[in-house]
């Protein structure tokens, strides 16, 4: 589909979208009327970014401890739910889910026609390894695999004991799929060795992952694929904007493509929160175009990305995010005007060949300008060879090729 | 419905069962050949409780291992299978459990039969609290939540650091219903204690039980419903058998219902599989009325029961298990051709006000006789206020009493 007539069929549903939250959630409602935006101005998709105000994880949790347990912006009566899911409530006090039977099902048909496009079919075997609870990502990914008339396999983790016993249900079912975090499946193939398996004995064909950014490392997808031998897919935005999988990567593109009329993404500017132009970082803010139970409208997601235009490789009018989501905005800093994100100075010393392991960033401010200053330590032969000075150019270019900024 | 009824319903649904597995599964084709049946024989009920032979959990997982993964049992292609579980593997090869997507939703339909007969509406919210992975308990409640249109809040349980988080989202939530092992509601009742919390904080309505038999252990319910202010209820078979709930209390029978037009339950007798009158111990044997995909047909459960002629006080008609199931017959003994249960006399025991907790059984044989001795301890004070001749006096009724023999 052309991007202008998705445009066009994404505006038409944004304004439903906008009405109905009006209606039923004070939570909006409240928050529209304080910024001075009313569903009645919502004409081009301009308007709706530029006029509906951000909301924050934070707007979520506060809506939740004032109206509990699931907030104002519940737009259901709550004997509807279907299922109740959260956060695990690392920082502060967890956020519920509330998710309704329609959303469910629209979730899980989201999630199947992403799955297709990663390159899964009907029959396939699903191994889905990352815990049956809280999480979305499990669920997430169980009733799309169920939607698409896979062979769901939900065996969850975390218990004691479940990895070596997974290894050894890997290495007999022989799935044509595998779920779980990027850390996990690395964790994994040490157990397998430990178990006396190769990973490879898996003969798993597609492995997909969130919750982490890794599979959109080079470094550490590499490392999956080399210990599995499987193609590696990056997918995920927030457990809040479920259908999740609304950024992930197809089985022909490595970028991650923005499922534009599953939840429309906007990259914006960390500061003033409207939309960067394509080829530029920022932050993703996201919509809902298809939930009921508690949408998500213009939700800031404080993660980092890359957009760029589409078509990617396989085809797909989407923009894509060429190296997935791999930073968050919290501990940005601006040098002369530029974002900076420490995130992103460790990717490209993590890609030097040389980089030692250990870097330091040193913020000064004499006078009117800051300055950034970036102590690396080498490899030893670095030192041995007497190789610094050739060292510290290679640094610096890259890390000026990156920033944008003279370092 | 008159048992009467039911039973020209169960018989028809048999033939059809039979027919299909001669068809579909080799296994039960090379099974019956042996035994010389034929689907052609079964006329009545009684034809099928004598000439089908039984089969095992070893049969089970020899069948597997000879024809990987799923056994040559599975009558549907594996492409076809919907969900996979399977047995921890405790001993041995764990067994696989491949299930079709009809097989998956007339498990929900029926769950959500025998969760209404519990009290469960829908609007109510459950709150599942155990492992999700392999272990067919957690998935059949979910599923059997959804179809009644319930709020299913599936906590899951194993992971380090769940139980102090399940406790505060029980106080938070405040289900209806809560699902889990009874050992592990006692668990929780301490976790709660050790943060701050009291479990009738969490307002639970009903506490379904399956995995262990204590919530029909008379001690155990009532512990569980002291700390929790709920009603405590009963329920499960097997997981080859799900829909396991097929035996389950309902909201006002104190009884496991065995749900005879869900999966078809034989007691019987250890040594002969031949069903035992009502009123008397033997061990269940199940079959299927609705699985199309591993259609488990004669299955020896191997466990204990006692069972009764309905209708029960809730005014079902089906037949019940007022101790529900007990025991195992895998350490039955037979004395002068009675089988003696040591979970039996452990039982007798438990229920007794003076018993120390610990007993030994003994057998004995001279001559032709087989002799049985237990011997007992009993409360510190039985010795001290020498009332050891009295206590010895109650065992010896409350033994003989249960056992029908001499003690």
């Amino acid at each position: 589909m052309p991007p202008e007539s998705r445009n066009r069929a994404i505006l038409e549903r944004l304004r439903q979208v906008v009405d109905y939250a009006y209606e039923k959630a004070p939570f909006y409602r409240r928050k529209w009327d304080d910024a001075g935006f009313h569903p009645s101005q919502l004409k081009t998709l301009e308007d709706f970014e530029t006029r509906v105000p951000v909301i924050t994880k934070q707007d979520l949790r506060a809506a939740q401890e004032e109206t509990p347990p699931f907030g104002d912006y519940l737009c259901i009566p709550e004997e509807e739910v279907h299922h109740i899911h959260g956060t695990s409530g690392t920082t502060g006090n967890p956020t519920a889910f509330a998710v309704s039977r329609s959303d469910w099902d629209s979730i899980a048909n989201a999630h199947a026609r992403v799955m297709w496009g990663m390159g899964l079919r009907p029959g396939d075997m699903v191994f889905i390894a990352s815990v049956f609870s809280l999480y979305m990502g499990s669920w997430g990914t169980l009733i799309g695999s169920e939607r698409l008339g896979a062979v769901s396999f939900p065996f969850g983790a975390g218990a004691p004991g479940m990895s070596a016993r997974a290894v050894h249900w890997l290495k007999r079912m022989k799935p044509a799929a595998f779920y779980g975090t990027p850390s996990y499946a690395l964790y994994l193939d040490e157990v397998a060795r430990d178990e006396g398996l190769d990973p490879r004995e898996f003969e798993l064909r597609i492995m997909f992952f969130s919750g982490e950014p890794g599979a959109s490392i080079p470094a550490i997808r590499d490392k999956i694929r080399e210990a599995y031998g499987a193609r590696v897919i990056d997918s995920g935005t927030m457990a809040e904007i479920s259908p999740w999988m609304n950024a992930a990567g197809s089985h022909e593109s490595k970028s991650m493509l923005l499922w534009q009329d599953i939840v429309y993404t906007e990259v914006c500017d960390p500061k003033t929160f409207c939309r960067v132009p394509f080829g530029e970082r920022g932050t993703p803010v996201y919509t809902h175009l298809e939930r009921t139970s508690q949408p998500m409208i213009r939700l800031l997601s404080g993660d980092l990305t890359l957009w760029e235009e589409g078509p990617s490789s396989c085809g797909r009018s989407y923009p894509c995010l060429p190296q997935g989501i791999f930073g968050r905005i919290d501990d940005a800093f601006t040098i002369r005007g530029e974002n900076v994100y420490p995130s992103e100075i460790d990717a490209v010393l993590s890609g030097m060949e040389d980089y030692g392991g250990e870097h330091r960033i040193i913020i000064t401010r004499e006078g009117a300008m800051d300055e950034l200053l970036v102590q690396v330590e080498g490899k030893k032969k670095v030192y041995e060879k007497e190789e610094v000075p050739e060292f510290h150019r290679k640094a610096e270019s890259q890390l000026q090729q990156m920033l944008g900024i003279r370092t």
